[in-house]
């Protein structure tokens, strides 16, 4: 496994220098061949040089590795976040991420939430109308293609299916936003007949939050657009009991290389001080390695992320450890099993 | 006062004829002069000639009347609800309705939420590529002007420094979204400037909407484009303890007119059975009243409506009052104030 790590900004960098080493263990423990490659891509180099993703990034991941590990974008110094988007955008975009998995084991069980993660709000269309500095017009273009949405919810189902639920949901808004709601709407309804086992049913995405928040444990699979999906992974992220428990998988249905990023940002506000939450980022290790076949290394550092989190954890989920508390605990469970 | 009222389709219609009781009571005590006029706008109609909100109905309604009451819209023989689009969406648009004021009385404090109730990707631009039936793209425009951000803002800005409020907060996705995000960061810091009492912030809708469900409380004043406007007022409805207690006007800056509806929807499921909450209609007529400049009956309905909540409720608010039971109730409590 040759694995790209980009650390990132703030605490980005913390967690990922953090939770390295469960990797390492893990690695050790179950014999496998992990190499890992740092990339400085983020804010002071964006600052130092205005290079988000440099050129050649995209066509280097796809020779060279087979995960890529993300911390966090984010920095106050750049308050329109325009490196975040060079970077993160581009390597979704790049690299035809077409599919975020943030998986969300709830106490009333697990929403597997699939968001799709490259077109959208988020495809980068969009423009102004008027001077430059006062426009009198700003559209943003929510664009949707056949394609995309297809690969992503025949991906998605597939997903759900295996993970052994039975009920799913598409959330949209056609009542309000037509062009692209109808689109998701048949090609669900269209995929959705090759999968007899799942129950199918579709929500708009205010009354989906109304109830998400009130009775999360009437969903199972969700599958959702870009924005939607991203605003639902937070509620879920919420509900989970803290951002810092959240991790996310992109992938491409049609290639083995993927992303994982803890779904928590950059977090200026307690970086440096040594109390960043790693387990999302650990987490993140485990869908990677799951991913990338290796199931029983994965459920290692699952099963030792629960023994860490029932006998402490970082101040954000309530409890008193460190970061590098917090990784003591992870990596004696693993050593332990 | 001369109101249209609208009671539209499914519990839209029973709760809009168990509330009207009130405004004739509250009428009579206080010596106002109310006519009701009623318009059969809806579903059957729809289904019946084709048409959604009639010709002329804009003109008819800004030259006749002071104010629209709106039951609620949505019929399942309609799944893509395209005659709610057409009269709601066009109401809004027609009688220029760009602020959506959603009050939520939270435990924690109330949140005064306006919502941009025109534009966006609500503004009804967009289409498709391909054959109709089954096109390869599909787009939908959020387009914003700089002339309604700017009325929206001033107007919402002046309100939550009315109601004493010190903190204000815009929800955006300026990082995913930027010329819309941008265009909206720009005009509010303009406009803040001429309100010092308030203190302005602002945040990313999926970071917001995370914050919102763990901790109400850090909220006061909340602006929003339309999208995000409509998610944030359901999950603050959630918040609320459901969709029944939440009430909001549609106003423009410019105009007498406004229009006042249940935030719930026609709650196919239930309507029928004689169970429909009656509260955010009742609490519809007091914004209604307000914004009429009848202060003193607004706040009898508003004490009437608490009064009746601390003896008892419909189902939905856990409650075993039927509709009618409920409003029994809240007349009473308006005749012995
Ligand atoms: C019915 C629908 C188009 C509408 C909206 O999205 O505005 C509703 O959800 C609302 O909030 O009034
Ligand atoms: C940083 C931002 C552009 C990003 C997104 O909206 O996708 C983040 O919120 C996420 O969920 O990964």
């Amino acid at each position: 496994m040759r694995i790209a790590v980009i650390p990132g900004d703030g605490i980005g960098q913390e967690v990922v220098a953090a939770a390295l080493p469960a990797l390492d263990l893990v690695a050790e423990i179950f014999d496998l061949d992990a190499t890992v490659e740092q990339f400085d891509w983020g804010a002071d180099r964006w600052l130092r040089t205005g290079v988000g993703l440099p050129e050649g990034a995209v066509a280097q991941l796809r020779a060279e590795f087979d995960a890529v590990l993300l911390g966090a974008l984010g920095d106050p110094r750049i308050p329109d976040m325009a490196h975040g988007r060079d970077i993160l955008l581009g390597l979704r975009r790049g690299l035809d991420l077409c599919v975020n998995h943030r998986p969300l084991p709830l106490a009333t069980g697990t929403i597997e939430l699939f968001r799709e993660n490259t077109q959208g709000l988020y495809a980068g269309v969009g423009g102004t109308v008027g001077p430059p500095d006062r426009p009198t017009v700003a559209i943003d273009e929510c664009v949707y293609t056949r394609d995309t949405v297809q690969r992503f919810l025949r991906y998605s189902l597939g997903r759900i299916r295996d993970a052994g639920q039975r009920r799913v949901t598409l959330v949209h808004k056609a009542n309000a936003v037509p062009h692209t709601g109808r689109l998701w709407r048949e090609l669900y309804a269209a995929e959705l007949a090759a999968f007899p086992e799942l129950d199918g049913t579709d929500e708009y995405v205010d009354a989906f939050c109304y109830h998400l928040v009130r009775d999360p444990g009437r969903y199972q699979g969700v599958v959702a657009p870009n924005l939607f999906g991203d605003i639902i992974s937070d509620i879920g992220a919420a509900l989970l009991g803290g951002l810092g428990l959240a991790a996310s998988a992109s992938i491409c249905p049609q290639a083995r290389l993927a992303l994982f990023e803890p779904v928590h940002g950059s977090a200026p506000d307690i970086a440096g001080t040594g109390v960043a939450n790693p387990y999302a980022t650990v987490l993140c290790l485990a869908l990677m390695l799951d991913h990338l076949g290796h199931r029983a290394p994965a459920d290692a550092l699952r099963a030792a992320l629960a023994a860490a989190r029932a006998e402490g954890g970082t101040p954000d989920v309530g409890g008193h450890d460190t970061t590098s508390g917090f990784m003591t605990r992870v990596l004696a469970a693993l050593r332990h099993q």
